[in-house]
């Protein structure tokens, strides 16, 4: 619980890795792991180190501080987390339970590092599931003449239960750029279709139609483009002539549930970083 | 050997398959594998029956002549093909060797129920590979200003060595209608991207910028329209951020291969009925 | 509804598809797939049929006797089914509840063409799971000193509530001839490993001692020997070394579920023939 | 090219990877990448440091010997390789040609970074494969009362080819103790089955005959007990009832190119680590 992570990028040169490593040790902190990646076109690195503070003497916001220097110098963007911080996740959801269910079950497995805090739904149906779990689950419904007084609303609840990040859980609402720049970087979306091949509605049905042999499900970051985000995680699965558009369906519900969770542990790990339209998921 | 493959279909109804086994049956002929499938959307029957002719007292031409009666009867398209008239394959290539290479060494295995009569291909450079394998090699170089002068020779180079089928093993020229329409449904491509995500040129890169986690390759029946054509194999391989443009373009190779090849063992065997945009693909 | 699926085996020989679709067609039946196999090692011939009731003038108990006729002509093997007496299916579990939350979930979306009628434990830990979906759950603890006790209450209990499969899902008790042969390619068991490599208990830690690269799970009918009954499915994931012990048993928890799905919905509809220690598969 | 790989194992302490940033960069050298594992339940340390030299003003011989000092400091095993060496490897087969083609097409794409210097078999059938890629090609025929005298000659042949590392390429007789100790975590096997579950001969027969439904193929570092070396890399593929022996092994094929190949190139890279019985293959 005494550790932390720190994810930073900059331009690439000399001796970054080590002025990081010395900034920790000389300050009593103990790498774990250590991550780093450069993209090569643009001459860009990025590392995730991440470090056991035990003997640490100094406070997390002297931590924060020195580390404000140190990026000062190397022209870094960072970021920082806490062990002992546990993130608050909160999920949007509609009518379909599948991937709530998932989310609920890993969760209590342990697979998670983060904490359900709050459920909410356009439409009460869900409210059961929630129940079952003991999260608490708010209905807000979506008037399609004034979408901003739902979004209001949600965003209420989110600042209310310190919401740190969001999972729409094939949430059915297109959403307005309140609430995506509110959570820039911080919502996840599943797709259930192979982005960017089956953008919009109804995916399977234009997979039937297309007559493919693959279909996929993608979990990204919501931007307020539809379906275009950085993406986190994508899966597929070989189809063929005797599945029927139910059968691609019901395929497809596997492998959103298993996008989505890989793409929520991920980021409560804080294992993703985003750069342009990419994402780096560490691992 | 003295076996055939009998493809038919036709409307949806009663009796066709007591009708068909009893035709067989009637004749002598003992079938030793038989597989069917029904599109639901359009009530449309689709069947394959090996079988077995060592029995038959009928010649080949006989069996077409009173299949056709059959066929009449039931508004059936029929296509039927016999075990000792092996199909002969051409494969049209560029500079890649990776898919010929492997095609070669897959005969060679026994993989591949046809015989390759003949490589065509706009460039010299493969000739040895060929010969390696002790099969005709003719380059026929493509004239930006004159396509169907190079298409003309090829066609006629096709006829001349009683050519079945075509396989485009990375073959890195557009074609006009009358190769196309010469071979529809009778020459397949290999798509190094997952259609209908990646469409055209450097689809690697398309993926690359992207940001995609899986890449994928297709191989498909050659239509008019550039990389829409009836649908026969995919495959897909999960990629992260450390692959490079290059990394992806290797592993591409090693889908391409597989898809051409799956899709090509399936046309050999006739396992292949194009229905619209869709394939069925029996096992 | 009103449709049957026939199923049946016997030495392969001439005229069986024919005999078999005159059968049908001259009682009114309407084939709505047929698929069929042979292992050739045997020459024993395979076949399912699943046809359309409808228009048959003969009750299901004439359509039986007929058929015995038939088989007995060819000394076939037959089981016969109807489509509308679903299967009812018992859930035995101990406290692990990923298979069962699973099997219940894809239930209420219709996945699973039977009906879920006891849950049976040694443990009462998932008695809410149960009550969630609203089933019956019985507690039968097992006393190590008279496991047939247990056993004699788990039959009583499957024949009180008609049960014609079991699904041991992660049950972690080994079970006595008594209710295996009573439910003789009837019960189908997870094992989470990838069999037959590693049999036994704790097949995630025997993965990770032997450094393995690929983990898997297992589903299959349960025999008198541990872990060596027919296997139905397979499925098997990548892992390396970053992966712990906890992450494999994770990991495996997602295959374990698949496994298991698939093998019940293939029994539920039919599709799975035995045939010595090899399971026919039908799609 | 004026690169470096730095591989390093110690017991897992504070302050390592300061130790080892600050080491290289006091020198001049430039960290391109840095990666690295604890084996948690030894508690030990794994790392590999990719670093450019070009700025480095000490010769390599003056690196050894440093980094010998540091070593010393921390307990550590350390092994340095240098960009502008690359390794030169040597291929053993016997008759299948499949993995000895998909090696030499993978090494002229540019995917391999090492030389084949050397191909010995114990047959002459596959000198015309070498012959085409212009790579010396020596038959060694292993007399079966005396098989060391094969394998000393074939010792000498690496020797006079400086041969750093051996790739059995389905080459099909059992090495005794003199050959793999010679190249002891440098000689590489592929395992035609998916191990542990099918040692020794013949795993598709066996593979069969159980039944399973997923087939593998495995690649391993070579020990003195037949197929239970370090395992390097694993794949599989489902297979069914409709699948002879036969496809077996056509589809085995595949899966040991691939995973041969994935072994030789992360070998030729520097990315394994052995301990104990298993591998750290950094990526």
């Amino acid at each position: 619980m005494q550790t932390a992570i720190l994810r930073l990028n900059c331009e690439d040169k000399k001796g970054i890795v080590y002025n990081v490593s010395r900034f920790l040790y000389e300050r009593g902190g103990n790498i774990i792991d250590a991550q780093q990646h450069t993209e090569e076109l643009d001459n860009r690195f990025f590392m995730r180190v991440h470090f056991d503070r035990r003997e640490m003497t100094i406070t997390k916001e002297q931590l924060r501080q020195e580390l404000a220097a140190l990026a000062d110098d190397f022209g870094m963007e960072t970021e920082i987390s806490f062990g002992d911080e546990r993130k608050r996740m909160a999920i949007m959801v509609s009518k379909y339970d599948h991937c709530l269910y998932d989310l609920f079950l890993r969760h209590q497995y342990g697979e998670i590092r983060a904490d359900i805090v709050l459920v909410v739904s356009n439409h009460p149906d869900l409210e059961h599931v929630a129940a079952n779990f003991r999260v608490p689950f708010v209905c807000v419904p979506v008037d399609k003449n004034d979408r901003e007084a739902a979004e209001q609303r949600t965003l209420e609840l989110f600042r209310q239960h310190y919401v740190d990040f969001v999972v729409l859980a094939r949430y059915m609402q297109i959403l307005s750029p309140l609430l995506v720049n509110a959570f820039r970087n911080r919502m996840i979306n599943v797709h259930h279709g192979f982005l960017p091949a089956f953008k919009g509605a109804r995916p399977y049905h234009q997979a039937y139609e297309h007559g493919v042999k693959l279909i996929g499900a993608t979990s990204h970051y919501v931007t307020e483009e539809l379906d275009t985000g950085p993406i986190i995680c994508q899966e597929s699965v070989r189809v063929d002539h005797t599945h029927s558009v139910q059968d691609l369906v019901a395929m497809g519900r596997d492998i959103e549930k298993r996008v989505l969770a890989e793409a929520v542990k991920a980021h409560a790990e804080d294992r993703i970083m985003v750069y342009r339209r990419r994402t780096i998921v560490f691992t």
